[in-house]
């Protein structure tokens, strides 16, 4: 880090996770992590879901405090709107993603953010899900996220920041690639 | 739907459905959606996100409160733990998603729900995220989504109904197929 790198403060630990990086390398079962969430039917397409418990480090672990989301279809879809629709929480785990790593690689490369703000939007064709046209997935035709950010660094080094926020995102990796979900009854 | 499936009430409108894939199969341009979030950095690997808006049915939609929720990493990976971790964010969405279809497959079936439950578990090697092994992904290396259901149905009619569930899923397609993500900076 160059010495004025050391004035940058976006408030993220950058020498701890180097220190977790030496650590598991040298340890990688205590790389292996199981996130968890568990979803309770309300009513109707109302659900509310926690997130407490996770195992990583070798070790069962417990976030600070149980965080708590109600998910529910709008009322277009004759539903009562009790929370997000499922699709926005992918929205806000991929921003939500990418932005954590704008902050962090930023304060790798010795840049002082200023603000930060995306929007994502996903588009998606109805006719999937409710069955209409075969050809159409239930899923996101596809997903745009736009940056405004305002940092002490060129566009040009901004931009190579959101790249390489991507390239270590977890969500856009999950979101961009495909991954095995098994489903089974108790 | 036979005459005792009169009496199943798991709080979803079914005719209101049926009638929309009616109305869209006739307008399809009415089926495209665009949902959306908007990602703020607050600090560190900590942001707050809002759902607000959405566009469908031909014209801008809202919902009846705006839904906001923080991210973060937790303690363990030197942050503040002020919200779910992103990818806990993912596992809501796959869980609501396809407990909000359980519950309308069941009352399109005249299957009485007394009570769903879901755990959905990512695993994930962290030496993928960390860089420590280009071989490893960033994402999970895989989920699993465990059912507790007590329904008036049979086992077997109860696992077809989860199987229906994934399959009408926008999450469960989202998480387990490629999705097209362009990222700009404004």
């Amino acid at each position: 880090m160059s010495v004025s790198a050391a004035n940058v403060n976006n408030g993220v630990n950058v020498q701890a996770l180097l220190e977790a990086r030496t650590a598991l390398t040298d340890a990688p079962a205590a790389a292996q992590f199981n996130w968890r969430a568990v979803c309770t039917w309300k009513n109707g397409t109302h659900s509310h879901s926690t997130v407490k418990g996770f195992f990583g480090l070798g070790a069962e672990q417990t976030h600070k405090s149980t965080f708590s989301f109600d998910a529910d279809h709008p009322e277009v879809f004759a539903s009562e709107d009790q929370g997000a629709t499922p699709v926005e929480f992918v929205l806000v785990a991929l921003g939500s993603c990418l932005t954590a790593g704008v902050a962090a690689v930023a304060q790798h490369r010795g840049i002082q953010l200023r603000k930060v703000s995306a929007t994502i939007e996903g588009s998606m064709d109805l006719q999937g899900i409710l069955g209409i046209d075969s050809d159409v997935r239930n899923g996101f035709c596809g997903i745009k996220v736009t940056y405004d950010i305002d940092a002490d660094a060129s566009r040009d080094k901004i931009k190579a920041l959101v790249a390489q926020s991507q390239k270590r995102s977890a969500v856009f990796d999950i979101v961009t690639n495909p991954t095995n979900v098994t489903v089974e009854v108790k």
